[in-house]
């Protein structure tokens, strides 16, 4: 297999409620932007992060209508889906074209178009990411699923209200740094447990919100990288991807995110890395207690000592290891087929020493943690610079 | 990269309206028949095509859910789709993860579950493979879209509505020999012409049906084919795939389907195959018009002779190039996640000289063309016993 790097990143102006574009549009704008960074003017592979084009805007065949929209038909374009991981999926997809040696220049983009239908539907088309006929038919989505995980790490471990609240404090105040941040302000600890209840215990501000957006990347082979790049080159050190089971009911322990914790196991493996060696870390906070439970699995911190990473500052900004200094899900927003491709960016920002006023001093080797559904699927890769 | 090969193929032991069968047991059904065929009982990663899970039956993230329900957790698995070229790509991603070394043993299954819906709205489901904004929003769905490409090859090269009838015919000749086909019966040319108006020129008899179906595969490296298959090896000579314009508006040629030409011609460069040497192809006849712009594009017949190939007996079995021996989509049935898939699994049968009734004597390659949309994308896949 070939070395995989990172050539150009692009990522729409400013993630939200993007009512003035189209799907197609959003991609365009943030391909447009990678392939710029990148420097090159066409690619022999594209892929499109995306979750569910069918319920959120009546359109399949995402391939296809990119290709078309970039002008760049005749070239193969595939979308990749695995829920809420779609992103990460793809990019994982885009490594693999690269590492084979089938194609030299792969553009991977994630992209949803969620504000197009109202809350319900947009609840509705979420929940086939669980299991449709086991959970959501039954009622259940996934606020409450999260709730029923976060219920048990309070119980088991002592995990506070006030430290779920902590999660999503420290990552609106990484958010503010974020020009792009759908909700690009700083809350405060009372802000969220004043917040309205979603299902108990939590409330809307640990939930992360409905956003339409799209993030890109363009991979090479290292060489080539190496030769063309007027950025540091940013080498994909590991991609792995695990499943787990799409129903909550099924899993051995509801406070562990076993998919995760193996995506991360065999990534740190292929990558000769320990989780000691990560300076700076995007996860899959789509709920707060996500957060916790995801530092947990990629043991950034010890089993069961996750709620007060956020409170002691350990994954704050100038903490011990940084953690969605993007401002993650919740404050930059989560557009979900395209949140996986944009942690991809912000982590490669983040290598290239270009990540502005949150940049991580003399980070050299970043992980993103991109998860479908509560853990059905987990992609991890590990990214450093050369 | 590595050579590949097909080490274990499986289908539904009838496709049809499956309504005893929730999409996750059919799936199953399939790649249970693929592993125990191909002898082993691990895979080292999944794929699964699907054009609209979440349209049909409300359920997206079908990699968690497959592997789930397989008893295959934490394998990775990711859904790919490209509308009714779902299939097709996802084969195709399978080839580049054994070829890149990453994984030796990969499981790609197609599935689609189609009729727990009304007939209604699978014809909106469907259409999201169409450009929903320029196309499906304005009243065109894809009877209306193929008989614009037919109206145009009959005006042009003169093909009759006689011809395309022979399609039907020829097709529903070969899958009343195919046991597993959902309208395993024979069909006359006056049947094609008497039946009921759909899109003028295209009658019912002239469109493929909506169907509940898995079709699944196992690819492996071809050396470890060669170590432990029973039975005649295959290699997969070359997997192509190219895209074209979503919309047809926006298509020089009405008549002519690129992205299938431009798929088609990087196939037979990767295998070193000309057309001439194909001697058995499944191709997509979603209508009986597709199959004669396929062919063309194939250049398995000149360009604008397609329609004489049914009435002619050239693509019928006995003929010199028999063309979809299974009864392609028409016959037995096009779940369309599913069809890629399957083709690849009628060729290896063919290639394996285990066809039965309906075995190409001495078929030593074979080919598979896969389209989504009116041509919007193509995968082609060259297989050879070896």
């Amino acid at each position: 297999m070939r070395d995989v790097a990172i050539l150009g990143i692009g990522m729409n102006r400013k993630w939200g409620e993007l009512w003035q574009m189209s799907l197609r549009d959003i991609f365009v704008d943030a391909a447009l932007a990678a392939l710029d960074d990148a420097g090159v003017d066409h690619v022999d592979s594209i892929y499109v992060g995306n979750m569910s084009g069918g319920l959120f805007v009546e359109q399949e065949h995402l391939g296809s209508l990119v290709a078309d929209y970039l002008g760049m038909t005749p070239v193969a374009a595939t979308r990749v889906e695995s829920a809420c991981a779609s992103g990460g999926a793809a990019v994982r997809q885009g490594f693999i074209e690269v590492a084979s040696g089938m194609s030299d220049l792969v553009l991977v983009g994630g992209v949803e178009k969620m504000t197009d239908v109202g809350a319900d539907e947009a609840t509705h088309a979420l929940s086939t990411a669980a299991d449709m006929e086991y959970e959501a038919y039954h009622g259940i989505t996934f606020p409450g699923l999260y709730a029923l995980m976060a219920r048990v790490h309070m119980e088991r471990y002592g995990t506070t209200r006030e430290q779920l609240a902590h999660v999503s404090v420290k990552n609106h105040r990484h958010g503010a740094k974020n020009p792009e941040a759908q909700y690009g302000f700083e809350i405060s600890v009372d802000d969220v447990l004043n917040s309205v209840l979603v299902a108990d215990p939590l409330r809307i501000l640990d939930c992360s919100p409905i956003t339409d957006g799209a993030a890109a990347v363009v991979l090479c082979p290292l060489e080539v990288a190496r030769k063309i790049s007027k950025q540091p080159v940013v080498k994909v050190l590991a991609s792995a991807q695990a499943s787990g089971t799409i129903a909550l009911h099924a899993r051995a322990d509801l406070a562990w995110l076993e998919s995760t914790a193996v995506a991360a196991e065999k990534a740190y493996k292929m990558a000769g890395r320990t989780p000691q060696n990560i300076h700076v870390a995007e996860v899959h906070d789509c709920f707060s207690i996500a957060e916790i439970l995801v530092i947990e699995a990629l043991s950034l911190v010890e089993r069961g000592k996750g709620g007060g990473a956020a409170q002691s500052g350990l994954t704050a900004l100038g903490g011990t290891i940084p953690v969605n200094t993007s401002g993650g899900l919740k404050s930059k927003g989560h557009p979900v087929g395209a949140t996986g491709v944009a942690q991809v960016v912000e982590i490669t920002r983040q290598l290239r020493g270009s990540a502005g006023a949150r940049q991580v001093s003399g980070a050299r080797t970043g992980l993103t943690q991109n998860m479908g559904g509560t853990g059905g699927s987990s992609v991890v890769h590990i990214l450093e610079v050369v």
